[in-house]
Formats: C-alpha cells, sequence, structure tokens
C-alpha cells in the first residue's frame, strides 16, 4: 500500500520594510508592501509532515504535539482547501491517484521555543504549504505557493522564498496579484547576519492581527505612511540589497522599524510593543553607529523589532562578536551564549565595547533582562525532507519530539 | 530717589495639541500651532523682579539664586532687547523717565524642584516677560508680549494668558503674526483638573530643542503631521473646550500626545520621552475610561506627555481622587500626597480600582517608579506682585530664597 505522506521545513523570516495594515481581513491582503530577510532553517524552522489516508476520518492538526481544532472557513481550512483545489487540477491528468479525496493529518514541530518570542506562524503556514505542496505534487512555483501561505498568515508568504523576498501588495480585489518575489537568493549576499535579542516582558502585548487593525482604524499617520514613505523604502532597499549597500540597508531598515512603532503610537489606544530594554538597546546600536562614523567607518548594524520586544539585529558576519559583546557589556547573561559560529573560539563572551563608544548611553541592566541570544543568518527558502525526519508515525499520528 | 522695579509671575502650561518643530529656530516660529491648559500659579509658577537702575554697570540676570550669562544674541539678551524697544515708544511722550537706558537686574525663581521634571523655560519666560513689561509700564496686550516671549522659549508665549490658550503659529516670515490668544478663560471651565505625576528616569532625554529639529531634518510623517492632522485637531479642541465637551477633549489630548511621540519615534536616530513607568500609566488610564465606557459612563480622564516621562493627566475634578486611588495601587508612594484640594479628608490615599477596572492591564511597580504628584487646576494668566513680594535686595541683588 501506498503512503501518501511528505514532510518539509520553512524559514522565519524578519522583515526590514513592515507589514501593517489589511486592506481586506479574510484574504489577508496588506495596506503596503514589505520585504524581509529570511534566516537560516539550520538554526530556527518550522517543520511540517502531511500524510493523506482513506482510512482518516477528518482532517487534523498537531502543532508541538498538541491537536488544533482546523475550524471551517478558517486559516488553516483555507490553506487546506486551497491546496486540494491545486491537487484537483493535477488529478485531471489521467491516471494521478486521487488523494485529494481522502482526509490529512498533518504534524507541525517549532525548533524554537515560544518563550523566545518569536512569532511562529510565518514558518508555521509556510512550512504546513511546502509539506502539502509536497504531499500533492503540486507543479505550483514559490510565488504561487506564498498566494495560499498569505491566506494562512500575512508574512508566512515571505518564507517561501530563501534570501531577500518582497510581498508585492498587489491591488487586485481577491488578491491574485498580492504575492512574494525574490529580490535577490542567499547566495547573493551570504555573510549577513542575524542577532536575535530575546527580552523578557512582563506585559501581556496586543495581537499583531488585532493591534494593525485597530492602527488602520484609528492612525491619522498610517496613510501617508502607506502611500508615500514605504513606496518609495521598497524602492531604495531592494536597490541597496542589490547592491549589498549595508549601510544604506541598515538605515532603511532601522527608519522602517522604528515608522512601524511610530504608527502603532499613533493608535486609539496607543500600542507599544518596544520596552525600556528594546530602548537601551536601540541606544547601544545607535552609539555603536555613531562611534564607527566618526572614526571614519561606516554604519556597522542595524535594530528591527516587530509586534514585540526582542530585538534583531542584522549586521555583516565580521561585527557580530563586537555587537555581543557591547550587548553583554549592558545585559549580563544567566545562560550560555550558543556560540553556532565557533565567534568566540570556545570561551564564554565577556563584554566589552569599542574605543570611542560612549558608555554612558545606557545604564547596566541586572541579569535576565536580555534573556539570551540566536545567532543566524540569511538562509534559503523551504525544504522537502527525507521520510527520517517525519513527525508522523505509522499509525498517522505525532511521533513524540524530543 | 526712584526704584524703578517690578515683579510678577506666570504659570506653566501644558499643551494638549503640541508644539514640535520649528521653521524658523531664531525666530522662534514654529511648524504647527498648538493648544494649552494653563496651569494655576497657586501651585506652579515662576517669579520674577525685574529693576532698572543707572548705578547697575550692565544686564544681570540670576535664576533661582544662580547668576546666568546673558549671551548676546541669545534668547534671553533678544527678549530684553524687544522690551526696551517696546519702552523707548513709550518714552517718546513727554516727561517719560528714560529707564530704557538703564542696565537692568532680573531674578527669577521656580517654585517647583528642577527634580519634578517639568520644563521651567515656559513660565521663566513669561514672567521674565511680565516682569519687565510692568517695569517699563508698556501698553501692549497679552499677545503682543506673547510675541517676545515666543522668542525665548516658543511655549513661553502660551503663558501669557491664563484657561486654554492656542498658539498660531501664523505664516509671515517676521513671526509678528506668531503669537498666543485666548481660546477661553479659565472662569469658562474652572472644574477642570490636573494631576502631574512625577515619574523617576534614569536615562537623559534628548533636549526638546535639538530633539525637534531632529525631527524636522528626518522624519517622513511629521510634514502630514503638521499639514493634515494638526489643523484638524485645532479645530476640533477648540470646539471641544467652547462646549465644555471633555470625552472630545479628552479623546484628542490623548491622541496628539500619541502623535507626538510617535514623530520623535520616526526621527533618525529614534527619540523616546516615555519609559515603562510612562507606558504603564498609559495603561491605567485607557481602562480606567474603557471601564467607564463599558458601564454606559464616558470617557473620564485623558494622559498627555511633554519630552520626558511624566504624565499629565486631566479630568473634571470630581475624577481626580480615583484617579489617584488607581495610580497608587500600581505605583506605592514614598512621599506622602500633597492634598491641596482636600480630596482625602486629612488622610493619606489608599489604592483603589473602581468596579469594573481590569486589574491585570499593568504590573505593580516598586515604590518610586512615580515619585510623586502634584494635583493643580486650570489657572489665569501673568499677575503682577507687590513689593513685598519682590526677589531682589535693596542693592539689587538675589534675595537668599526660603
Amino acid at each position: 500500500m501506498t503512503v501518501y505522506q511528505a514532510t518539509a521545513s520553512a524559514p522565519v523570516n524578519i522583515a526590514c520594510i513592515k507589514y501593517w495594515g489589511k486592506r481586506d481581513t479574510k484574504l489577508i491582503l496588506p495596506t503596503n508592501s514589505s520585504l524581509s530577510v529570511t534566516l537560516d532553517q539550520d538554526h530556527l524552522r518550522s517543520t511540517t509532515t502531511s500524510r493523506a489516508d482513506p482510512s482518516f476520518k477528518h482532517d487534523r492538526l498537531w502543532l508541538n504535539g498538541k491537536e488544533e481544532e482546523i475550524k471551517e472557513g478558517g486559516r488553516l481550512s483555507t490553506c487546506i482547501a486551497e491546496l486540494r483545489r491545486l491537487r484537483r487540477e493535477v488529478e485531471k491528468e489521467e491516471g494521478t491517484p486521487k488523494i485529494s479525496e481522502y482526509p490529512v493529518h498533518i504534524a507541525s514541530y517549532n525548533n524554537f521555543p515560544t518563550a523566545a518570542g518569536l512569532a511562529s506562524s510565518a514558518s508555521g503556514f509556510a512550512a504546513l504549504v511546502a509539506s502539502l505542496a509536497a504531499l500533492y505534487e503540486l507543479p505550483a512555483t514559490p510565488s504561487e505557493l506564498s498566494l495560499i501561505a498569505r491566506q494562512g498568515s500575512g508574512s508566512a508568504c515571505r518564507s517561501l522564498f530563501g534570501g531577500f523576498v518582497a510581498w508585492e501588495m498587489g491591488s487586485k480585489d481577491d488578491g491574485s496579484d498580492s504575492f512574494a518575489v525574490e529580490v535577490a537568493p542567499r547566495s547573493h549576499w551570504p555573510n549577513l547576519h542575524a542577532l536575535i535579542c530575546v527580552v523578557s516582558d512582563d506585559k501581556k502585548g496586543t495581537s499583531s492581527t488585532s493591534g494593525m487593525q485597530r492602527t488602520v482604524e484609528t492612525s491619522t499617520l498610517l496613510q501617508h505612511r502607506i502611500k508615500v514613505v514605504v513606496p518609495e523604502r521598497m524602492r531604495a532597499i531592494s536597490e541597496a540589497i542589490k547592491a549589498r549597500d549595508f549601510p544604506t540597508f541598515a538605515r532603511l531598515t532601522m527608519a522602517d522599524s522604528n515608522s512601524f512603532h511610530a504608527v502603532a503610537l499613533d493608535t486609539e489606544p496607543p500600542i507599544f510593543y518596544m520596552n525600556d530594554v528594546s530602548r537601551a538597546i536601540i541606544a547601544l546600536i545607535v552609539e555603536y553607529n555613531r562611534a564607527s562614523v566618526a572614526a571614519g567607518g561606516s554604519i556597522k548594524a542595524a535594530y528591527t523589532f516587530d509586534a514585540g520586544p526582542n530585538a534583531v539585529i542584522y549586521a555583516p558576519e565580521e561585527n557580530i562578536k563586537e555587537i555581543v559583546q557591547i550587548i553583554i557589556s549592558y545585559f549580563p547573561q544567566a545562560q550560555p551564549f550558543n556560540d553556532v559560529f565557533g565567534l568566540f573560539g570556545g570561551e564564554q563572551p565577556k563584554g566589552a565595547v569599542p574605543s570611542g563608544f560612549n558608555e554612558a548611553v545606557s545604564k547596566k541592566f541586572e541579569p535576565g533582562a536580555v534573556k539570551g541570544f540566536i545567532h543566524t543568518r540569511v538562509g534559503d527558502g523551504p525544504r522537502v525532507l527525507g521520510a527520517e525526519e517525519a513527525l508522523l508515525n505509522a499509525e498517522g499520528l505525532p511521533k513524540a519530539q524530543t
């Protein structure tokens, strides 16, 4: 008996030009285009196994081992239905097994803890779409699949590509031109690294789904951001990426993070995602760049913040060691640094600041304010994995994860 | 021998529609109109004594007992020169003593500590202008004097009036139409009270003078605020004040505070004036209003933040007791509450939240995060004081202040 099953993994992406606002909440059509860097799946990924089997009673899904309801008309249901529809196109070919008629079991697993505060919906929906596309042997391009992932979670569409990815907002009411495209592959600029600073937060933030709609409804500045600011930044950052112009890339990334948090603040009631720790990290990166420029150098790092207090710092690989040392100077670590790139030759990093750095730009915090780091880099798009990596057991139920 | 001396006091004002950005930094011409509430001088004031005397060697000024240099071409020098110019007009009248030819000694004193984090430049320059205008017996109206105070410190022009005051930005290059006007006197809405929450800050903020110019130079959202958002808000809040419509006044005040901090954040590098304590106070006021509206009531309080972490809460007098109790629930006090309006009948206030208030909106802070409160209300404009309140002694030097 043939087992119809496929496993795929998909990456996390972190936007440089931020998505904030939907013009259609059902189809998830954004109010502006956005652009992100795909992070390396060797470090951060969602993995999903999908199996179609006539013995299954109905579609079921497990996330990190826990079953989630697939609500009719909900986002999961929409994605599965869209991929089944594409499968039925394939099945028009004589002799193709009609597995679109079988219920599916889907198991998904994120290799990063929820406590890391990283949104898993982008990588999760991208892995779901990639695994079902592999199961159904769909001839779809990543951009075509991104149309479906977008309906699961907007930013998921950008996780269908590696490297540098634009989500073109499109203009059609049916959303058929609102998909992701590759701006440049990871191989174009492989030494762009990312350092995620996991920031402790003691308040429950506003969800991005409800937050962005409140901004659309109440902000008096958002329309100007959408119509004037973002289109120009999309053009400029795409050029900067093509030219591997880090200082311009960094300036635009920081400016757009600020702009996104500015329109969140200009919401009624205001939305704050950054806290005093986030602000201190900004002050450190600003000072790091200032000192470099003052010494005749150029901008060496860029911060960006999504809908939470964690900082993501983009920098050329050669600057990451210095950045870790600066941040550790102000944020003593309770946990050891996971030095996947061997920056510190087997030792634990110690705090240090470069010459010319004004140490008074921030106070020093208590251990735990920055809970830890994840050091990664630009990565590739979804991967189809071998059967040995499947998350479903012989009975089509989730394997225990270790 | 005649002593030519006058003493005046002037109030603090706190803007509801914020001034942020100059189109002319020398003349201090703003990029947008603004509107403020004048606070009661019974609680917060600057007092200034000016004396003109032929025996003085040159113009001198003492602030809180410490001599300050009057720099040529600087703001103090400009204000003094402008008032002398108006005095010379008066002296064209036969028999008027030519005291404009005498050097002046000026002593100024703020009755609130610098540590309170309240900007003293507005009340200080208003008191300076009011005392020299009294000394010189100028026939100028408050709006005319506000043209001069504006050149000392932009927002000082609004402290030349009591009640509700608009600073009309004007359009002329020479600034002659950029002055303050009264929107409504204090007597129009006397039960509008203000509660200042003095917030501890461990970082040196960006000065508003340099901060606002960085925003003008780098923010991509500021022009939209200036051209579209503020003109509409000025119109709407003036109407709300005339109608004593507190909910509308409150909504506009909170929205414009958020908008100002949003454009500060949208600056390169970004400017943050609010901290985690400020954010928590916002969350408390938002919840206080939400609970009131949910129970069929209306908006009961408005927060606003200037270029620092202190909150100013505007509310009808009858709500202040509840607001103090809410804030004290989350911010235990190390200092006793100075109950100038007798809200608590001689007792110290205890923390409490109204029914329906969701206590989970903020964590509770350690004592000292909110260092204290100043409870005041809408107040009157500059007052000319009697000789017994003079700050200069017989020799024309500052008296010791107690």
